[in-house]
């Protein structure tokens, strides 16, 4: 998330120093260690980074994205849910663990999310924060477009989460050979029908 | 693990102080660590401990048992799998999630399942020996007692694992509400089904 320092001078506000940007990216940590992602609002983070909340929007296109910086991770959950939601209904179970395994196979993202996921084991802070963000963001988003408003739709995302999760722990993370060196074509093959499942409409085919 | 120092005698063999079943348990524990579960004989435990293969067998009933001792989780792999692997064929996914749910809800079993997960997590040398015991003694004997021979055996039996371990660290480590909240009926409801796809015999009913 480097390099990406903002134009000077565009939209003719104020762009703050570099270090602005860094400063809000502390706040917004600090910020989601205390209230989780659900509890936090950009509104917030600015005052605590002492800023307007326009440099905070300035700076980052939603919440979302702030939250990617916070972890250093460059995922643009809103990119994510619009390429999974489109196509074949009856598919996005099959698309949804390929974009989770096009992610993480990166290796240029890998120690990131290696890290990250590590820290969610071991500090509850990080973990209400992940958790909130990806029930949120990703998987809530994905099931709502999708599910047909069927019934417990948090339990069924929790579930899909929770299939994700061991599986990207037990390939990248404890590198269980079948898992690690499995082709991701198979992995879609196999995991593609349990989250259609968990997060599809029986009726749409 | 506590208070079952062996009946003095029994058997007429030398039982040992009840500092040897202590030093053969950090015997394993050192042996698991290097060599990981596989790679683990007993006859190994007996030499580092500096006692006789026998007094190991005399304490316990084999690997999978010094394992749980290692650990300080009183789970008897044998009789889980038995359990899971008696009754109706293509209900084999929901017995696993439930005998699954029925160890970890057990509040005197928790935190020890907690640490050991949390551990795996960290420490590459607990997840090998975690993970190698888990796809010998659990998950791949019960796919092997009823997947019918089905291809990639170990890639669906850790695909199994993985559903489980994500859902352990999200009910019980991170404890996020839909699923830390869930009615163990409604996760068997959910989970048998993927866990049934995984590791059954598609052409049993």
């Amino acid at each position: 998330m480097t390099g990406d320092t903002p134009t000077p001078g565009r939209r003719g506000r104020r762009a703050g120093t570099p270090d602005t940007r860094g400063a809000i990216i502390e706040a917004a940590r600090a910020a989601f260690a205390d209230a989780g992602y659900d509890g936090t609002s950009l509104r917030a983070v600015a005052r605590r980074a002492g800023v307007d909340a326009a440099l905070v929007h300035h700076y980052f296109a939603g919440k979302s994205a702030l939250f990617a910086a916070t972890v250093d991770v460059p995922v643009d959950a809103a990119r994510l849910v619009a390429e999974v939601c489109e196509g074949p209904a009856d598919e996005v179970g099959a698309r949804m663990v390929a974009a989770f395994l096009t992610m993480w196979d990166d290796p240029r993202q890998r120690p990131e999310m290696v890290a990250m996921l590590r820290s969610a084991v071991s500090h509850e802070h990080a973990a209400r924060t992940l958790r909130e963000f990806l029930a949120r963001e990703v998987f809530g988003r994905v099931a709502a477009h999708c599910d047909g408003g069927r019934d417990d739709r948090d339990l069924r995302v929790g579930l899909a989460a929770a299939q994700m999760i061991g599986l990207a722990l037990l390939r990248y993370v404890i590198e269980h050979p079948p898992l690690r060196d499995a082709d991701p074509v198979a992995l879609v093959a196999q995991v593609g029908p349990t989250l259609q499942r968990y997060m599809g409409d029986p009726a749409a085919g």
